[in-house]
């Protein structure tokens, strides 16, 4: 049986969204796809695609690019964050 | 580009859960496949995997099974339907 969370969600999307409303977290791709178990290159083409959305921007920090939440993506991950809570 | 509802979210079980806690609706499987707008065979599977989580309970009522959430089921479909909202 699939776990709750697998039930509703792709998680990778979710998750990732989820940590860039951590602040403590250095917010660059390798640290992400760390923190949410999963491929640098996918962590990237996730990462892309939420900025594609505008739930996501990036700045250049030398050779890093450093991501943080718009506004709206923002609201999102508060959101997803409270039903990977209740779905665990 | 899919929608920003699909990047995150299976929609079809988002949304049976949070159609069952519109209770001004007819909680049965044909009912449901047609608001959601699938086939009563995926709707009536993923009922029967939303009861498996004990997240829907049914009970017969004559030839009909009337479906309705557990307290667990309606708290993330709050949750759901917020998120459905954000991601319009």
């Amino acid at each position: 049986m699939k776990n709750k969370e697998d039930l509703f969600l792709h998680s990778k999307p979710a998750k990732i969204l989820v940590q860039l409303n951590n602040p403590t977290k250095e917010n660059y791709a390798s640290k992400i796809a760390k923190n949410v178990d999963c491929t640098y290159s996918h962590a990237v083409r996730t990462i892309q695609n939420l900025e594609d959305y505008d739930l996501i921007e990036s700045e250049k920090k030398g050779r890093k690019k450093e991501l943080k939440l718009t506004d709206e993506g923002r609201e999102i991950a508060e959101t997803l964050s409270e039903l990977l809570h209740q779905l665990r």
